[in-house]
């Protein structure tokens, strides 16, 4: 993460994972879910806290999730339903049940599929935020397979040279299983930037780097500014721009990506895309690559702890001490969090405070 | 593309499709291809030069094809066998055939078992250069599905924070049917920049842009900057960076997306990846998703339509007349180059009659 998105020391409060986890799981079964259920919900957001993915933890996800089981938006005992289905292939509804409540059960079939003909990509449509994608790729690497996620977002981005946020941030996740080495772990939004990183940045007071957003007429902008605060106007909209910002640093690229996952995680779902209307929130796309169907497990792993050698052992460009793999600051962030705790701001604790009280938890994070 | 490497028409001749089809497939079947092959090489080469994608076209391919097949490096009759398979998958050994034959049969096979399994991936490892890699993903297309096209390259190119260039270009296509617009085809390298672009700058004598490239220390070059140019000592060297170019404009995404590639393409194939030692050239991935497995193949036709005209009916930002989605670019060259003939820079017809001499094939290109 970028250290200007770092909860700075002096505003955070360390909480334990055993904490953390129980309030949520007590959380979500105060929302109605149930006991395995609220579990795992907690797993997907602590895990996140764990690997340093705080844009996608318990700080900035839960009270969305809070407000839509509390508005009948979000369905706590989803009735997800296959709606079709081959031997590789399934398309699921997802009964407007969470994302990060459906998709690792999604995730679940795809491996099954890939155990028995080599390959399984699930689809869902009708399901909504599906949390920190690489969770549900990295339950593939559980099961010694390759593991993919993207899930289509409602609107936020521009296309390039576009004026109009008519796609989502759209992210896409990949996890590999190396042998020694930490797996590989790609997990980005197609976008510049992931969509709560404003939030971010104006609860911590710092500014948006060049090419981050565009201007209210859809123009990217290419120096550092203020984020967009309700109430102040200031030049920065909130449109993000795609990976690149403009076109000759690369956006049509980054556009091109945010397309493709809207396409297989959205139309190919049959539940909306874009801007389309009245789509329900999020269509998601998981799949499991079984190794062995392609070349030997072990061979592959032994093989993916050289290439990860080869990218550690390459020599860094002036200023920077390493060069890094995907996957490797979150596998460092979790020996670090499990030693220290996971850092949350004074304002998610008083947060919690509130919950608790509201909810009758008894608050036991700090 | 870029207006400053299209071919300036002072520089430039133009010659029919067809004209161009029967050069190739002459100079195909002489390096001892036979007729079939040679007639698929010449469709893979002279679809990208019509669909404007000169970087991938004859002008920059074939003569390094023609090399391949002169020192032995390329196989003209390549034994390709699988080497493993399951119902939804299958491993190619390639038996040093060039990527334009051996990458076409892989994707029928795809989509057979997309027909039989829902979907189909196969990969293929001791194989060479693909050509353009969204002629691949268009096959499926032809068959009503999705198609997916990766290819991992030769290094060339920095990872984020890097110096030394430990990975590939490695495009990444992908390609849907529309039911009245054209197909959506996004294809594009996880660099900023296609390896070939510096070939074609220093040949038309521009500048490359900011985030293209680095310098020799492995520092990203944000300004415009001369091409590098065998024995002139510029500042730039021939380093491409990731998609983003730095860090701060999200050059760890194209770099996540590289790798991506190279673990898809390359490590899962079992032939090599990155910089691996004595690896062969080129290892490929394709996927087909049949679209009946998932929705109505009509109805996702029909949604690809309203999400098209989404993308073209929005906005534009000042500066811009209209925004487009990929592939429709591409196709409105199909629609010029057919009316007009495909353009080639006078040294690329210099070298054909060059060639045909030397092979005694009749030069008939003008």
């Amino acid at each position: 993460m970028l250290e200007q998105f770092k909860v700075q020391p002096e505003d955070e409060v360390r909480v334990t994972e055993e904490n953390l986890r129980k309030t949520v799981e007590a959380v979500f079964s105060k929302m109605g879910l149930d006991d395995s259920d609220s579990a795992l919900g907690a797993d997907v957001l602590v895990k996140a806290d764990m690997r340093g993915v705080d844009t996608h933890g318990v700080s900035n996800m839960l009270r969305s999730y809070v407000t839509g089981y509390g508005n009948g938006e979000l369905n706590s005992h989803p009735n997800w339903t296959i709606t079709r289905e081959t031997p590789a292939t399934a398309n699921i509804d997802g009964d407007r049940g969470l994302g990060i409540i459906v998709t690792p059960k999604a995730m679940d079939i795809a491996i099954e599929k890939a155990k028995n003909v080599g390959m399984g990509v699930v689809t869902i449509h009708n399901s909504r935020h599906l949390g920190m994608a690489s969770y549900h790729a990295l339950k593939a690497v559980e099961n010694d397979m390759i593991g993919m996620c993207m899930t289509s977002c409602p609107p936020g981005v521009l296309p390039t040279f576009g004026a109009e946020p008519v796609l989502g941030t759209n992210p896409i996740a990949i996890a590999a299983p190396a042998d020694k080495e930490a797996p590989f772990v790609f997990d980005a939004a197609m976008s510049a930037v992931a969509g709560n990183k404003l939030g971010l940045a104006r609860r911590n007071g710092t500014q948006l780097l060049a090419g981050w957003v565009a201007d209210h007429d859809g123009s990217p902008i290419m120096e550092e500014v203020d984020p967009p605060t309700p109430g102040y106007e200031g030049s920065a909209s909130s449109y993000l721009l795609p990976v690149g910002g403009t076109r000759e640093l690369g956006s049509h690229k980054g556009y091109g990506m945010m397309c493709l996952v809207d396409i297989l995680g959205g139309i190919l779902t049959g539940g909306g895309y874009g801007m389309s209307p009245g789509r329900p929130n999020f269509g998601h796309y998981v799949a499991a690559y079984n190794i062995e169907a392609f070349m030997d497990t072990k061979e592959f792993k032994r093989t993916m702890d050289e290439w990860i050698n080869m990218l550690n052992s390459s020599k860094p460009a002036p200023g920077h001490d390493r060069v890094m793999y995907p996957g490797q600051p979150e596998h460092e962030a979790v020996i670090e969090r499990t030693e220290k705790g996971i850092p949350l701001h004074y304002e998610v604790i008083d947060w919690f405070k509130d919950i608790c009280g509201e909810l009758s938890i008894p608050f036991s994070l700090v």
